[in-house]
């Protein structure tokens, strides 16, 4: 147990830290061309997710989010104690990686974002960035691992661009980026809100693709 | 039958909510660089391809387009009375993934779009887009599914900078980007041209490379 | 026979459509910003080589390219009256890639490009490109087929990037792009000296990978 | 054992030409923009990263990277005399690398850096770029030589955006790069607190990602 909560606390540092980390340098490289700075924020995130699923799921099942941890709750793949030690994981873990992201680039560790991210329009592309995620990784589960692992690297950078709120999809990273200021943060006051969103896109998906498995037969 | 329909439903709203939420996000961060824009709607487009055919082709195939459901016909893998519940779904869901993606912009869920996109040069890259897209599928249907998914991912992406048309390439795709006002919107009066080309277009590719495929002697 | 050559032309003359193509839109829509056009152009030959290779090489072995023949010549897997043939299919099906890519975008069929591509700078990339090309796929050559065509499809923009003269690699398509007026083009007038630096950059490759293979004892 | 040290020598060669000249063209290409910039010489490190070690891994096992080659003393894959050999083979390979790169965009062969690199900031950065490197190369050992170069291909792009120093992660490469004066530089009196750094983060990788090896119990 101990090292499937210490691969859960490493790999969400790990994307967090690439997600704000590669925020940052976008920010500073575009010179103000916010379609540049998403796209290397996008292929940045798109890339980490790749490689840390790759490198971890042997080890924990690469959760790195605590929406899919509730998922493989729900399903019984884990109990409700195993669940609690991997969403501590992924939270502090995301909140390392935003201050080891920070602290690369000369700014203080940890300190509050700015940037609002509220509204119905952000909600509703946090629901539908949710529940596709979810729905992803429930569809595929019986692919291998690399395929998997693609198909969310493939899935997050594409719900980067074409959900309104370029697509958190997740409780632990969505609170480890209330504290970095680039263009990745969101206001702490905001994450509620977020979080709530995720939730329940993900019950939604839950339901949806559980259909499809049992009509399978499987 | 009923799930198949449902995968194609979801399919086709999360492929066009993809290519019409990030075409509307695309247009907003690029200040005026079509470049720009139309990168990141490639890489949106091909990525969210991937992890859908990779999802769904388990349950229905993964057509999300009636041009491949009318081959499927022509070669005998479906009956005429599924294949008319597919383009059913497939249309009413890409009007639903227009819906969704302009909601969560902030704009009214349905209106028409005043993109122009006629004459021949539009209209021939629409005949080699589609064409291109069938032959594709017919070539690689003995590759296994990940492959399968990774070279319409590839097509899709490179056509929509080497074809003039930016490779609509998809008779309900087409119809339900006719009510998105983005770059990656095409005027209602335009779309009956286009899926005539693209019908033609996909016959084409089933004479063609069903001749190869006789050769092979398979 | 006959549906290997249709393949070789198929191939070619889908290639050269696609890095045409790719670079009269990308200069289209980039104003000015060379750096964006180059990164489109890149990706839509780089996917086009996937999806191509995929497709066609269980019919004729995908090699679209007389380099890539000679080189199947010398290690006697064809004859040279196969070789020829390939290599004619390769020249004409490429000169209809740029065909068809000029018409779709509303300029004649064909005419001779401008575009100066010649110094000992830009042959020296010629030679690493091509040495590079037949290098990776001698190396290549007994991974799995979706596994070979990443490889080729990988190099060819990465080196459309490392190397001066943006990695034509290949007669067929140096001469075919010698009808286009975009940045992908070349005069007619430099091509011969990049088919001369092709070829020894070919045979090189040849005899190292050759060197490395008998090594290997195989 | 004299392919497998010719193998590191063109490897790395090859690996540093992609680098540097990638570096040159887009700074060439991008008319100041770096955002573009780099993202152009992050895909060109990538995809080279990708088909040079499907290319000679199956030769040398694809180092490319004194980091690595310290790890595989450590875990007693070589032994001390080769590790050497190794080092130098990727030393001079990396030079190489440089100069024709430099004489390909018509610069000298070899010619100090100018660019600074230096700092606390960078330094962290360097230390996880190369921790993060070292125990990704650990962590997917066990998968197929595909989708381990996919791992390191996916990797290398992703750091070079999330860390300040834009992941240089290799001594060889380090070294070799302080012959360029493009933004892929960096000055030599820089390079070698990087490699000290590098060492550390190859170092506390190994602790760290044995440890989980063991808890596998394998």
């Amino acid at each position: 147990m101990k090292n499937r909560l210490a691969a859960e606390f490493i790999g969400t540092a790990g994307l967090v830290c690439a997600v704000v980390g590669s925020g940052i340098m976008a920010e500073r490289l575009s010179n103000g061309n916010a379609g540049v700075a998403l796209l290397a924020n996008t292929a940045a995130t798109g890339a980490a997710l790749y490689f840390l699923i790759v490198s971890l799921a042997p080890v924990s099942g690469a959760h790195f989010n605590p929406a899919v941890t509730l998922v493989n709750l729900m399903i019984r793949e884990m109990d409700s104690k195993c669940a609690l030690g991997y969403v501590a994981a992924q939270i502090s873990g995301g909140v390392l990686g935003t201050a080891v992201a920070n602290l690369m680039f000369g700014l203080p560790a940890l300190f509050p974002s700015t940037k609002a991210r509220t509204g119905s329009g952000q909600w509703l592309g946090e629901f539908i960035a949710t529940f596709g995620l979810i729905g992803v990784i429930i569809a595929v589960r019986k692919q291998s691992l690399p395929v998997n692992a693609a198909c969310v690297a493939a899935f997050i950078p594409s719900a980067y661009w074409f959900t309104s709120s370029t697509s958190f999809a997740n409780p632990a990273v969505t609170f480890a980026r209330g504290f970095s200021d680039s263009f990745a943060g969101i206001r702490l006051v905001d994450v509620p809100a977020f979080v709530v969103v995720q939730i329940v896109g993900s019950l939604a998906a839950f339901v949806i693709f559980r259909w499809f498995h049992m009509e399978e037969g499987q």
